[in-house]
């Protein structure tokens, strides 16, 4: 047990933006939220997972819609205390506490929103490890835990309490509600009890992020090398370094849709990376070559800070370098790549492990 | 309170049919769901509206989507059960009868089949007095009566339960997670009282369907003419005989749009008529000229036996009388106007009542 802060806040909010792999929401907004509920109603317990009570009723608290969405239309925190006591009053139960469901610049941050609010702690574990953009995406659908009974809420005042057959028809419904409800809705999706997510959840989510956030803030005091010293944090590797050429977005089917073009510059100059990003970037390519693929994690920092950036702050001419970082190996089972492989999202590609493939292309 | 058996279900589902003006489904569906209900489960109490207590829960029992997904996508019986169950979980109360939202070929007898399984009463009185398109179309609508907690519920098991700002909401956020759901879904929503459904709802409309239906049934015997007899029944006039020569139909954002030619035969001989439909037909013109529009009824019926046509049903060739009705005094208020009329479904003209423009016709 352990009290959250506006400085951990601050360093979460950076760490959870790289693990969101250019997903997951602003981290300025989802920041701004987190500080402001703290400042108004004082710091946040987090809980390691082992401190949860078996039966105790836990609920992640997070946002589903387009990124590019969210800038515009920045939750109140009314309707997240809406979508938790819609579902405790279907449950007829207290929730105990509450988690993130991914690393991400706003759904890392959520919890501690709404955690300030009601006075619940927050549980150290996720349901990703990173971001991904459905929900059936989590490690909870590896270990059918049900997404419902399912409630979202828009900012108007509207809500819908899904019950579903599995959790890609939550998704389904739920992603089709959300575009007519305006393009982003918060959740209450995903109860369960503090035993299953001890089990099925990442767990020291919060730890890392934090860690991360607090290695890039200190790098430039320590006078070293924010990037280098990041890699090591998460056991990543550089892909690739270069500035962006070219931009190619939109917001489809209620999502961020598009491809990145970085062009070499360093020792990558004269090659050509291009990100390929459905809310988070899930293919990495130089020329034909798979450099790194989903469910690995692939992250654009600024080449001069070593900060994350969204895939809504890529910019024209921006000095990046791109990294891979091995996903959770509950990612890499069978049900795993079905789940969240480059098969799912449409590339015709096999998933390799970027230890694998950034060796292979040292052998070249 | 009297009994309803199949022979009244046959009468009702054509009367509803051609009050339905084209729309609220096949009429031989909905007749063959309520008829296998009242085989296996014996004849139904329909009540008064009169008869109803004051306080006692009533909720319609409906079907939303395109009529022409209907088609392929017959309704188990089971996703009824299962909304109002939810809707009763969600009230903690018991319903006490349910009733028809609209006249319709399928809606007026959805009633029927879940009453039948459930042993519920149907009351005699609707939302409509006819068939309109969207869940905010109601007299209930009009009273201020909140369509949620709304319950939508599809065949294969998924359910949503909405709580709206108000009823355009309603019917945005399930007509997304409808089409999503597979085109078409069972509702309980627009829960109320037996007051209330007394003081907004359209009384006695099962009576007139039956009446309807019972007219054309027995013209041949009685060596009348069905369509005169049915004129006569629902005070209306007869505004064009001719044969179908065009059909433009789609299913697009969850409706049956379209538009049916029909060129004059007998005393039209020369003449065009075109109809424009969404689910129902909405407006009726014989060049420039506006022979009837909603929310004044139109019906095509098949000019040899009288029988009704829905939309989905017109057929190259096929020789009908176009109707027009005037709709219940409700429609024609300013809101009503607002809510049903011409201007709300993009059609650049101005109401004016069926027997004003016929009169006008008559004078040329």
């Amino acid at each position: 047990m352990r009290k959250i802060g506006k400085q951990e806040i601050e360093d979460m909010a950076v760490g959870a933006a790289l693990l969101g792999t250019g997903g997951g929401g602003d981290p300025y907004i989802g920041k701004l939220m987190a500080l402001q509920a703290i400042e108004e109603f004082g710091p946040v317990t987090v809980l390691d997972p082992e401190e949860v009570p078996d039966d105790a009723l836990v609920v992640p608290s997070s946002m589903m819609g387009a990124p590019t969405v969210m800038l515009e239309k920045v939750p109140s925190g009314e309707e997240a205390i809406e979508a938790f006591q819609k579902l405790e009053a279907y449950l007829d139960e207290k929730i105990y506490a509450t988690f993130p469901i991914e690393a991400g610049g706003v759904n890392s941050m959520l919890p501690f929103a709404l955690a300030a609010r009601l006075g619940l702690p927050v549980v150290d574990a996720d349901g990703m490890g990173r971001a991904f953009p459905e929900l059936q995406m989590v490690t909870f659908y590896l270990d059918g835990i049900s997404a419902t009974p399912a409630v979202i809420a828009d900012e108007k005042g509207n809500s819908a309490l899904l019950t579903t057959i599995d959790n890609v028809w939550t998704e389904r419904i739920a992603r089709a509600a959300t575009i007519e409800m305006g393009g982003s809705v918060m959740n209450a999706m995903y109860s369960m009890r503090g035993k299953q997510l001890r089990e099925s959840g990442i767990p020291n989510i919060l730890r890392l992020e934090e860690e991360i956030g607090k290695t890039i803030r200190l790098a430039k005091e320590n006078n070293v090398n924010a990037i280098q010293e990041v890699l090591k944090t998460v056991g990543g590797f550089e892909l690739f370094r270069g500035k962006v050429t070219d931009i190619d977005r939109k917001t489809e089917t209620g999502f961020a849709r598009g491809i990145a073009t970085f062009e070499g510059i360093g020792n990558d100059k004269g090659e050509t990376l291009q990100l390929r990003f459905q809310n988070e970037h899930l293919l990495a390519t130089k020329g034909e070559q798979v450099v790194c693929v989903t469910p690995d994690l692939i992250a654009v920092l600024d080449a001069e800070t070593g900060l994350p950036i969204t895939t809504e702050g890529i910019r024209y001419g921006t000095r990046c370098v791109i990294i891979g970082i091995p996903c959770h190996p509950k990612w890499r089972t069978k049900k795993g790549i079905e789940t969240v492989g480059p098969g799912y999202f449409g590339y015709d590609v096999d998933f390799v492990p970027v230890e694998e493939l950034v060796n292979k292309g040292g052998e070249k």
